[in-house]
């Protein structure tokens, strides 16, 4: 089956925001075996859509618009997609009253009649439940039995939409079972990781083998095709036991929907340990990630922004003179700081990030991207020293991602 | 002017890679005033990429490529090109000796003639140094006066590439002079704002409006076009003024670059205080937002992540009574909660959040989504109530960014 992406938004062609729908999406389709060769964006203009539309209806079987479905005038994908699958739009009471409930129940001052422009839908389409905005979903099919997907644009409303309902759907469509799975690796650099595999890559047939890079993270797809699951599962079974043995405890998952940062919070749970945070350079990013973990308060109860030398002192125990002599930024002061945060909250797992985000702050010595990871568990700490490359953003994520990774390899050779 | 972005990679089909460089380019042309109606990507196929380039030339004046430069055999956009442009391939001597002056200083082990491959440009083509890597970009033309430029994939190549010579290419191209001015608002939602300015986005011709929804914001961009930069900002003005008349203190900024987080570090600066945060649901993720901007360390010293009802108690003095009697999501916690940063940090000013994130913890009385955050300013503590909805990251976010938006409108009102 051939599939063919439409990104519908201007914000998209004027470089406003990044396009990671489409990378998202890509993923998806590759994961289920479909065939996409052409992704597309076009702007909120009429005819620009609709050629774009009718262009895709002919070169492949489903297409999938994700944008253009807001309250506003400018939001036109649906009236374009039905022109352009000769359909009408009918309203549907039912979304109409979901948006109406919506706004009642919370802003009712911003509630216009442009809201409501959000419950007509394709005639004959299938619906599909929006439970994190007011724009519903819609699958609608033509008369030659091509169908179009329409999705969200916000990533928050359009990835639970596809992972509930389209995902499914897609699946149904396909002949061939795909079995594919995701081995995620920390703790190891992309390209090292990508040669220990260039033989794997260059020989690959059924199954199949991609890299994808993350911040920190490497991982791998292996997808593999087979007549039912099970000859799918036996076919990618040997390939995800030869990553292993590749690269051993460097792999934290073979689960697709498992985050490194909710890994962690199971292995915290598992050993029946808790955890605080003492953040300089991430300024609460690690706990920000580590709470974003439904059930986190279970492990985590509190965690520390010490910004400035003062907090450090003040909150974390760190000595004046530790910071006088080896400075802030240094491996004895991420240690100070791992070992306060497990005093001060009684946390048995601590993790200390100090460093210079840039882009200023640097010094030759001490360049900007130098972070120093300390991770105590009881009174054993280890420290961790990283140079990071890229923007004030990059080096905290950088440094946020590496610190998971830490905690994991502590846990580990505990 | 009209240009076309073609995006040349089965990593980018696979969803392997993000397409930054589309963003990247996209920006770089509306930021030259050209206008860019279509992006296409397409993967390693000769078929589907000569059909994009004809399709591409037929409607646009000028049409960027980027990927499939390198020397292996699936990369082909060169040839591709030429084909399309019907013309042939030369050989040039000067990329021949820097390809093979770059391997005998480097990697001579990997040099092998598929890398010569890379000093073959089309004929008549101007050729584009590249510092960064062996292929060179090339700017080519056709007959009927249409352009293609090519560009190599990897960003660390194409934007210094891009910079260098392509930038001042395009601008020497285009008659017209682009100002465009970006308007941000705050604490207001986005189809009430874009309800208020229905009239003049049915009304614009020159300059042009166009709205843009973030998390908790709302951004109009300005287009207006002029013989010269003065023209086009006398154009732009009195849109910007009739948006202060409509929206007043909801305009935080009308600077492209300046993101909330970075105003209210400004804010901040200009009052000569100092903020702190105190984060139940959030997490961190206020505090990790703030010190993103350069020079956060003058205003934001320390934060407290106070996830535990423990920790609310322990580390900001809230009372347990207030708890038990109000519970740990009320406006009575988040008053205290304020409170008590400001006590414990010393700061002039604190932000503090508790809610409920969902997906689980949720009541019928006190349903996920919920959040209380409190703004204290001295002594004094305005607390607001919020009823977000979509996911346990959504909600996050809307409440880091509602808190933002608190800060500043209790700075504004102090």
């Amino acid at each position: 089956m051939i599939v063919e992406l439409i990104s519908v938004g201007t914000e998209i062609l004027m470089g406003n925001i990044v396009n990671t729908n489409s990378a998202y999406l890509s993923e998806k389709c590759a994961q289920l075996g479909l065939a996409l060769y052409n992704q597309v964006t076009v702007g909120d203009n009429p005819d620009r859509l609709f050629n774009a539309v009718k262009t895709a209806l002919k070169r492949a079987d489903t297409v999938i618009l994700t944008g253009g479905l807001g309250p506003t005038k400018d939001d036109l994908t649906k009236e374009i997609t039905a022109k352009a699958l000769n359909k009408g739009l009918v309203r549907s009471r039912k979304w109409e009253k979901k948006i109406t409930d919506y706004f009642s129940q919370r802003d009712i001052e911003n509630f216009s009649k442009n809201n409501l422009k959000q419950a007509d839908v394709i005639e004959g389409a299938e619906i599909l439940d929006n439970p994190n905005g007011t724009a519903p979903g819609e699958i609608a099919s033509n008369e030659e039995g091509k169908t179009v997907i329409l999705l969200p644009g916000p990533p928050g409303e359009m990835i639970p939409m596809f992972e509930a309902h389209v995902f499914p759907y897609l699946k149904k469509q396909t002949s061939q079972v795909f079995v594919s799975k995701m081995v995620k690796l920390c703790g190891i650099g992309e390209s090292s990781a990508e040669t220990q595999i260039l033989d794997l890559i260059e020989s690959q047939t059924n199954p199949t083998i991609a890299p994808y890079a993350k911040t920190c993270e490497v991982h791998f797809r292996i997808t593999a095709s087979g007549r039912t699951e099970e000859e799918g599962e036996a076919i990618a079974a040997p390939m995800v036991e030869e990553l292993y043995r590749r690269f051993g405890n460097h792999i934290y998952t073979t689960n697709e929907e498992e985050t490194l940062e909710a890994h962690i919070i199971s292995l915290l749970k598992e050993k029946n340990k808790t955890v605080t945070t003492a953040e300089s350079v991430t300024g609460g990013a690690i706990a920000a990630m580590l709470v974003n973990v439904p059930g986190a308060s279970q492990v985590f109860k509190e965690g520390y922004i010490t910004y400035s030398n003062e907090a450090k002192i003040k909150n974390l125990d760190v000595k004046p003179e530790t910071i006088e002599n080896y400075g802030v930024v240094s491996a004895e002061t991420a240690k100070e700081m791992a070992l306060g945060a497990v005093k001060r909250s009684g946390a048995d797992v601590s993790i200390a990030v100090t460093g210079i985000a840039g882009p200023d702050g640097g010094t030759k010595e001490k360049p900007a991207g130098l972070v120093y990871i300390g991770c105590c568990i009881g009174e054993k700490v280890k420290v961790e020293k990283f140079q990071f490359i890229g923007n004030r953003q990059k080096v905290r994520e950088s440094a946020a991602a590496s610190a998971l990774s830490l905690i994991r390899s502590s846990l580990l050779s505990e």
